[in-house]
């Protein structure tokens, strides 16, 4: 939607804080009016865009998961799925996954579809040890691991940087799934 | 430094905007004059904070380069060093490492520390590469990852969870180093 990109990147380019309802109008293209018909505030945009970008990423899961796939490879998809939803689907924005950002009130929906998707990560490290495919690991703390990392790349990445998103999904992914494998 | 400690259980409890110099002093059991005496106020002992975590930090990649060892050992070493000094040394404040918790006219001493340990991680990551202890890979990139996974530790670590700050540290290395082996 394209608010929510808009709106992601007057959050990157201001912060947050400074970041207005007026300026996301314009940045959007449309009007104060037509912004607060949609939306009752900046806050409840960030919320709406980090639900969307849960959504994506629970999207990703589902889909590894119908793939007829190693553990290794759906894990590598997933993780390059989380590294594009961060740098590319919404502009980037480093708030996305930083729940602190929200008013508590709004924290909820948030924070179940995270935990969700930590959840349904954890699932796909434990079948992959299951299955023999990767060495006996403590599948919860690899995995906050492995979220810390691409989570981390929404800190560093620049756009206009050498390195495009896809290269480094895929080199993430490749360093972060070799560290589990036999 | 006794005062740090205290200001950042008080900054880790409250948040940093609702933190406040009365509270700190209290926590530190030192009149408020005494606090404002050494600090002039919280944005200031939030620096040195910071200052104190990266040095600790940097001091760890002195120790480990100075080792007869593997580059294995080495980096597992400085991992297992930033997960201490983020988990335990400051008790853990979320915000030790997050530059822009700080006033602009207070970051660029944080952000040339930082820099600098992220440079002398990286050595240790090329080294060895050069060595043929580690496979091929970005050097750059994969140190990025490395210390996105550990300090992503401090977002989800809690002082009464399971798993001791020791056990994760040698978890995290362990796993991340993996990860560059051939």
């Amino acid at each position: 939607m394209e608010i929510l990109r808009a709106a992601s990147r007057v959050f990157r380019r201001r912060g947050l804080g400074a970041a207005g309802m007026r300026e996301i109008a314009e940045e959007a293209d449309v009007s104060p009016g037509i912004l607060y018909y949609y939306f009752s505030g900046k806050d409840e945009i960030l919320l709406f865009c980090q639900e969307r970008t849960l959504e994506h990423m629970l999207a990703a899961v589902e889909a590894a998961r119908a793939l007829p796939a190693s553990s290794a490879e759906r894990l590598r998809g997933v993780l390059q799925a989380h590294v594009h939803a961060m740098l590319d689907e919404l502009e980037g924005a480093t708030a996305h996954l930083e729940v602190e950002a929200l008013p508590e009130e709004l924290r909820a929906p948030v924070m179940e579809k995270r935990d969700r998707y930590e959840r349904a990560v954890r699932a796909l490290v434990a079948e992959g040890i299951k299955r023999g495919e990767f060495a006996r690991a403590d599948a919860a703390l690899v995995t906050r691991a492995m979220l810390g990392a691409v989570n981390w790349s929404a800190r560093w990445y620049r756009p206009d940087g050498p390195q495009t998103s896809a290269a480094i999904a895929q080199a993430l992914s490749d360093y972060l799934v070799k560290g589990l494998l036999k």
